[in-house]
């Protein structure tokens, strides 16, 4: 059987020297390889952000991708290569990356020009237009440190959890969601919408108020929306890997 | 002899999950209090990066850090408490934290509102300070991946290198400038540079083009702007904790 796991985090470069990245160390996502390569007959393809944990694994295919435009074209090549059973997507992938950088001058120059060219019937509409489309007027090479303030405007980036069952539908899915300083309810409701909107398996869903060197606690959600309770980061491997060994035996008795 | 090195990189939270953060790694900075532990009666203090290499030395005083307000906190607290005979300025630390966070309509918003406010004689001004002054409207939790756009407003940070030689003015002070994409003579002419405005008597100069897992190479200025050029992190690191010796044992035996 052919697992396909996500782990660590994205980074979009600012500049050749700074990038958005975010907290995620790939610690849970190489745990559930290493429980995955206990069994016979499981084979983990990995792919992991810069500086993630890789895990100590005999015949693990590694790959290392840097921003969400790698990653996506990395699942749609491999993908098309293979089939896979099940995919463990523990990746923190960055909502946004980085359109343009420019300074607070700049910026309003391009405003102030727009606005003097139209009529002002719609100033909201011109202005936020005029923020939008400024483009970077700063090299992307390394921006000086010389300027008194930066604009970064940050774009949204494509949802890759939607594009595993689309290129292959049969696929067995575990969704990831973390949220920060959410109540029980809060969490299992934002977990549920996120399996329900990507027709999830599973979904483990966590606050990074309980993410900690010492412990890891969260819920894994099911689609009738009942859940466990889990407290380790070996104790979040252990079922994850056992739901969907069990899972995917299920599958393959019915067929 | 108290050494004070500094490694790795700076992160600056743009929320509770995301981050700037830059490509350092502390490897050269971990390899010279490596090389320092290599003689007798030098302590190293070492303040590093988050997720930064830290030198395996018996004995070492290693100090976390993130922001650069973190930083400056910490530097200014130990430099209090004890004198030191060198420092080792090679951490990469942000020129920029996160001012405010929120998306084009709401600056739009806010540009509208003061342009109807005010005598549109100096349009340009009052929309530079509208972006400016715009606070952050969104949660400093995890911001939603919901938004189309974000804007990221950023405002430059102290500059760390100018404060050792501030607090403690006898102190050896050896500064880091990295570029990208330059060649030879603007890496001299921006090391140089560094080394007049923060009065380093050494500058390691370096380009991102030249670092890489496998090389490392760069050029280490003096006061007189002659320079050596070095091509490994081990030579580096050798070089410039032999000359810092060197002068800290000079100005011992002028004293």
């Amino acid at each position: 059987m052919n697992i396909l796991i996500t782990a660590g985090g994205t980074s979009e470069k600012i500049d050749d020297v700074r990038k958005i990245t975010n907290t995620a160390t790939g610690k849970l996502g190489a745990l559930i390889a290493e429980e995955f390569s206990k069994y016979e007959n499981f084979h983990v393809t990995y792919i992991h952000g810069s500086g993630a944990v890789i895990p100590p694994i005999e015949e693990l295919n590694a790959i290392d991708v840097s921003s969400v435009s790698e990653l996506e074209k990395t699942v749609v090549t491999l993908m098309a290569q293979k089939k896979y059973d099940a995919v463990i997507h523990s990746m923190a992938v960055s909502d946004y990356s980085v359109k343009s950088v420019s300074t607070a001058q700049e910026t309003a120059s391009v405003i102030a020009s727009n606005l003097s060219k139209k009529n002002e019937t719609d100033l909201n509409s011109i202005i936020k237009e005029s923020i939008l489309q400024k483009s970077s007027s700063l090299e992307h090479k390394k921006i000086s440190s010389d300027y008194d303030n930066l604009i970064v405007i940050l774009k949204k980036t494509p949802k890759i959890i939607g594009l595993f069952k689309q290129i292959q539908p049969s696929i067995l899915l575990v969704g990831f969601k973390l949220l920060s300083g959410a109540d029980n309810d809060s969490l299992l409701e934002a977990g549920y919408n996120l399996l329900l909107k990507n027709n999830c398996d599973f979904v483990f869903a966590n606050d990074m108020n309980n993410v900690n060197p010492e412990s890891h606690s969260g819920i894994l959600i099911y689609p009738d929306r009942s859940y466990s309770e889990l407290s380790t980061k070996r104790e979040i491997a252990e079922t994850i890997t056992d739901k969907v060994i069990k899972s995917l035996k299920n599958k393959e008795r019915q067929n």
